[in-house]
């Protein structure tokens, strides 16, 4: 029977928010891992109603303090065998340090046998040059990203945790060299990039790109950079942070795993200097990661479509309704139509089906000017 | 690819308790009913690290008007378009209250589409004749169930909900009857009967066996009774009840779909009076449950039996321990040990490997003298 399961097995815990309706946090993460094998211990920062695209919701946010709690819990009665943490949003810069602490003291108990503890940290700040979080949370994150084996910020997120503004090949590159040395976080992967440059080397048979950006630090602090373009879809999706997140845990231990010659007793899991960036455990984990993910998407999208049509035709009585509340109201619907088709397609999240390529991308491939 | 799935398309709302580490109320139900292809919103009542078999916990109790504000924020947004509810513990009379308002609110929507929406209510209250909630508890379950289309109690919440002390199996003919007629509950399951009378009639090849009960009421309000022994496992696991409300949640809506003649349609999803008790939905569902769990829990013995043997043979430092902080580190080993393991063996919650069967169970087939 376990030999049906490609990945090892693997104990999470994932400390982020959950919503009741839909698919984005902890919601959307613990039954990504869950379908891929994973044992998954889910820590919410917050419970609200649905996420907050919608632009309303209702709930509770936990403090600092529930989140420590909840913690001292498990450690008191050693349910802390956690081979993997995943941390996604918290509410506030006590919230962020709190998750920090709960890092550090479970790589404090592994510390003898190393590997036996990853962190991945979603360090969740903003995005599109606008930060939705209070600005205490930041200097936070800087502190606590020197805990994480993997983060995955936003192409804004990394502008902020390197300082280093992003608008050509160049700068992002030297944007991850400074996130690699200044908080000695091994691994990073850039969730989405957008910059006129890159649509240019983009495959031309995807009318539009999306692009991310990964690399696994060499021992002189170098990177080893790769990119996967993939064929954007025309939605946008919540939660898809989320989902590219969990499954990273799931296929990178996979390929960890699969690498042998001891990588997942090596500290961080970092591959030895000869290893290529395509060849990266890294690098074979997102292209397997946004495979899933390209699929169920466009499955989404599919649904999302039917469904808004099936709405447009229903003679519905926006009569009587101001422009405001009948624009609030579409946007209800549209926002309800895009929640991810997540239980339905879980063969997609088990065995990908299309194939995206990693390509290796070295510094002589800048252009010099840039 | 649907043709994959054999439950009809399914959106629950599960309003139970969280915990980060196990399995038990939502965090049980909501990967057991998405592992058969339902959409589940978890409403969650408590945010605990563990459960409390522990003996210890740590964590927060959502208050009533929290639980109604997370369904306000649902009801606002339009996102309550449920076939079934799924409710659990509810931490105080008022969270219950809070519970049922939710499910009356669900059903008025529904009031115009009958069998559109169907309350599947666990009334958490207690076992083996001891109450483990507040005393005003009990009444407000009382009213709720006057709602519910199916309540799942076992033996001791059953003599609570019908006065009837249940110490024969005429006496439970009498406490199932009494619940449907008192309350109104179309359909009953006793999860777990415990009669000295009924070892003596369940199969010689279950060296210990485990009994429920459950009827679906006909038109006159007699109830239509069927019987489904399992053997029983040397094991207490927490959680089973939640699987075997979830599990009842997917196979009740499959079995109801396949069963034709407008079923679906009808109010409670009552099959017509001529249905007899072992052909009920409500049994053939039971019997699919029930071989689900019988695996799960089967495997979940053989890995708790191997980590307890892997435990013993650790040369483990109690020495210095009092006696009863070595009995309580023994009880969190003991505890940990038997969390049931849902995720890997997905397969049996998806694909039952055994066979058991309903036996009708006839007012005549009740020894006259009990």
């Amino acid at each position: 029977m376990s030999s049906d399961w490609l990945i090892p097995e693997t104990r999470v815990l994932a400390v982020a928010s959950h919503v009741v309706y839909g698919y984005v946090g902890n919601t959307m993460a613990t039954f990504v891992m869950q379908s891929l094998g994973c044992e998954v211990a889910a820590l919410n920062t917050v419970h609200f109603s649905n996420h907050t695209g919608y632009k309303q919701f209702k709930g509770t946010r936990a403090t600092a303090q529930e989140i420590n709690d909840l913690y001292q819990g498990l450690n008191q009665s050693h349910l802390t065998d956690f081979d993997v943490m995943l941390s996604g949003y918290a509410p506030s810069a006590a919230a962020v340090e709190a998750v920090g602490s709960i890092a550090l003291d479970l790589r404090r108990k592994a510390e003898n046998k190393p590997g036996s503890f990853f962190w991945v940290l979603d360090p969740v700040m903003g995005d599109q040059g606008r930060l939705y979080v209070n600005d205490d949370v930041v200097p936070a994150y800087k502190q606590a990203i020197r805990q994480a084996d993997l983060i995955l910020p936003n192409q804004f997120e990394a502008e902020v945790l390197s300082g280093i503004k992003i608008s050509s090949l160049s700068t992002l590159a030297k944007a991850i060299t400074v996130i690699h040395n200044t908080y000695n976080v091994p691994h990073i992967i850039i969730t989405s990039v957008h910059l006129s440059e890159l649509s240019q080397s983009t495959p031309t048979s995807y009318s539009n790109a999306l692009t991310i950006i990964g690399s696994t630090t060499r021992s002189d602090g170098t990177p080893r950079l790769f990119r996967i373009d993939v064929p954007a879809l025309d939605c946008y999706f919540s939660g898809t942070g989320d989902m590219f997140a969990a499954l990273t845990v799931a296929r990178l231990r996979e390929a960890v795993v699969a690498a042998g010659a001891g990588l997942q007793t090596t500290k961080s899991w970092v591959s030895p200097d000869d290893v290529k960036a395509t060849d990266l455990p890294l690098a074979q984990a997102a292209v397997k990661v946004l495979a899933s993910m390209h699929s169920v998407l466009e499955k989404t999208m599919e649904a999302r479509n039917a469904e808004l049509r099936v709405l447009a035709a229903q003679d519905e009585n926006t009569q009587g309704l101001s422009e405001e509340e009948r624009l609030k109201q579409q946007h209800l619907r549209e926002s309800k139509a895009a929640e991810v088709r997540l239980v339905r397609n879980v063969q997609f999240l088990r065995h990908p089906t299309v194939d995206f390529q990693a390509q290796e991308w070295k510094e002589e491939d800048i252009p010099a000017q840039l």
